[in-house]
């Protein structure tokens, strides 16, 4: 299928690899040239534009940093509404804001292009391996005629419902992932401080109440699990500013719909102050050591 | 074996007719007669007094409400101490603070009682099923000792190390408990707040890195899920008030091993709230009612 | 002076009557004609649109509740940009979001048109009375213009620095008597629970480090002081979803200056829930309720 | 008078020499030998226990660090209870909770010793130049006896209610202070990243309705006053420490009242993620730091 992919980041660079080797023809675009060139040499074709990159496709797939760049590719100068044929779908994977996302949505189908939002979970490393969950927003149909393209990308495609639940399913799902993070951290310091071996407190609860994935997959206790960013000094894996980012989203969908998020907006603000400290760029288990005791 | 067991509330009388089924001969104390009297219709022998009791078992096991009552019934006048053989082991079911627990333990061993702590999870529930889990705090030799005892009350019987390290594991997992369930019903709420379908949303979560026995086990949003207290009002489980008392071992113990818990403690102070405006008697997962929108 | 006032609401209205008593000729426009009739029974001229009445003034003066407001009012389509004289002077008293205040002042300055941002406070009682304070983002040129005609309608007007700076001191104000009016209520509270006399410990916090407007001029606790909203059922003041607004836009702010605001946030959040409650027109002092036992 | 003075520390120390300098006869104790030296080279006699010491007085006044010392000193072997004449009145400078400040002086009461609880604001400094204020819990004919001998340790001497309210006005009036200065500290930060003078932010905030003690009185922001621990690397002042501890008595209050403290509770943790990362000894307005951005 004649595919038009825009945004070759560190996400959108390995899910259009994915694409080119399942055996689609791909256009590319993006404002950085290398990112293109990566494409091209795997044999993508190179747009001068996100319209003249739409005009290729018969899907047309995003990958962008935030709103205000999905807005301004979709519905800006040079962009996909005006480059696209009447029909085309549209699918965009970043994780941006439900009302933003439901905005562009209705404006495309206004202009005969279904839309799906379709955000995933899974890091590089999911993109890398074609393993990443997408979480779709769109009508019945449109998510028909995309999952099997999705599959090329991705290992679980959950349709969501209406357009933007995509994006409603992604910042809850990751607001609860802040929270339980830290709540985690808490309570692996405080057993330790008191004195039980971190090892079988972290067996004690994720075989209990207190089970949850940010304990028992991913655990930010140094020495607990192997292989997770807290045994490589909270390298890799998912960005402190990252998981920021997606509280913020969660902050902003929770004041338009009127929501009180406590523990939402608590987590919110000590990323925040752990990223001012400096280690945005760490993964976000490491706010463990936020917490850690002065030698 | 001859076991003397101390405190028959709600979950002392269920475990101790597990003990009689299992075929131990019992003596029994507490200070509420018709307690006693359940206990002796089935083949238990009511004594006098803590002392009294403690003086005929070979074991003796206490269930008690809270750290003076166990200092009152372990030290104080006719007590435990008092009546306790020398080499008798002594087993504290109750849920108190580490420091209580070590030091009271630490007295017990210096008259000859080698003494453990093992508070226990599975609520009434898990009392009658003998399906408890129990954490204990004590030496291997003890644990040995007690284990096969145990086993009559429950199915996890769990060595986390020495004395105290039963509470510890106990309030730690506690802690975290209580902030997941907050922090799933403001992802729930948020979620259909902003028009994705709650069963959806519990799904995808339950799939993704929100995970946790909150969302998957215990999901507190009315609908999601069949047999768990929200769907029956939020009657029956783990009152908010006894999330509270663990949320307030875990704050005092937090204070004194200077450890910061920033999330455990407003998720205290919610439940507080919750408690306050009239709802202390509902399970705690009733919380997310105090985040819903006025009619 | 020839002045055009465009949003004639509860604080606009009072505001331009002032004016008009000082003598100056208004033009004035909203989109309700009702608030427009309340001012030109006065004496004032209704203008057909913003552009309209823009080309009127010497001096333009707008008072919105939102900064979509404001940039729809000055930038879009018969706006003021396209009305008013070059080098006319633009003063915004909207509360908004300095990134946006100091976006549209850089598109008027790029027109020939000099802009201040100047939020309010002091209430629908100060813009009655004439009392308002007026903090003023702009050129020390601009200030000294505008200054003699705030005053009219004003007792303080505060030069902040450039343009924008009105909005930070007022988001900033305005995020800590949110954080000072929920500590009052808890120490209020607090005290009582534990038996002192509330009026007693008033009279101490404000004689002490505790100390703060919200203690010793609107005491939140019922029958500590005369003539505040708590001595009349939380009637009138400073509605809570006023608060709301600001905290949000303090939250806004300080994720843009990527500042950690851990109490704000918490504020910010206590009182969405006390308005999703259904007390949003509640002053805000009544949040205190929040924290009552019930009966 | 005949004065018995019981603790001699930072604050006791100079509190004793006060009442020496007005003339008081002294006897003192401490378990201290350097402190009690130097209250006897100025004329004080030293007693060999708090037996001892309340044996010579006519009054007994305390001032010591937390809650078990004072039932040490009063309850226990060689305590005052133990050497105090009938009728002599007992007054404990010490901040304590509640709780315990009712127990003690309704055992003291008990034995024909009238008691208050007296605890203090006003930090070293008041202490050397006798203008603490004195919150004072007991009854009217306590309070009347003991007024004029505080007049020569301090400057406001409060009568606050019956016993244990003088602790209570402490512990509110001081989690409110907590709480108000973590406020400041947000908003001056959040102010300054926005760019507005820090100087002139405080200026506004501090003739408008952000107004407090923690503002206008002991600003965090350091260049905004003189003569504040932030003019002097948060060196003097009242330590982290300090403020923690108070914090835990209202929180603990506030778990007994059950009174949901959200914000106290937040400022709670704050200052122990502050203490923890090895700040305690700092005046309690250095959190300010824990918010700066990393250079």
């Amino acid at each position: 299928m004649k595919i038009s992919f825009i945004g070759l980041g560190h996400m959108g660079a390995p899910m259009a690899r994915n694409l080119l080797k399942a055996g689609h023809a791909l256009t590319v675009f993006d404002i950085v040239k290398t990112n293109v060139d990566g494409l091209t040499a795997l044999g993508a074709v190179a747009a001068s534009s996100p319209q003249a990159c739409a005009a290729q496709g018969e899907i047309v797939i995003t990958m962008l940093p935030s709103s205000p760049h999905v807005k301004a590719v979709y519905l800006g100068a040079d962009s996909i509404l005006a480059g696209a044929a009447r029909g085309v779908t549209l699918i965009d994977c970043s994780t941006i804001d439900p009302h933003s996302a439901r905005e562009v949505a209705a404006m495309s189908l206004a202009q005969g292009n279904p839309m799906a939002d379709a955000p995933v979970s899974g890091g590089t490393g999911g993109a890398e391996a074609g393993t990443l969950t997408f979480m779709v927003g769109g009508t019945h149909e449109v998510f028909e005629r995309i999952a099997p393209i999705l599959k090329h990308m991705g290992k679980n495609i959950v349709h969501c419902g209406a357009s933007g639940t995509g994006q409603v399913a992604k910042i809850c799902n990751n607001m609860l992932l802040g929270i339980t993070m830290i709540g985690v951290a808490e309570a692996m310091n405080l057993g330790a401080s008191l004195g039980i071996d971190p090892k079988v407190l972290a067996g004690i609860i994720n075989t209990s109440s207190g089970r949850c994935w940010s304990s028992d997959t991913y655990n930010p206790f140094p020495g607990v699990m192997e292989n997770v960013p807290a045994a490589r000094g909270y390298t890799g894996g998912f960005g402190a500013d990252l998981m920021l980012k997606d509280l913020g989203l969660a902050a902003d969908a929770a004041r338009q719909a009127k929501q009180s998020v406590v523990m939402g907006a608590a987590a919110q603000q000590l990323y925040q102050m752990f990223s001012a400290q400096g280690f945005g760029g760490k993964d976000f288990s490491g706010i463990i050591n936020m917490y850690r005791k002065a030698p």
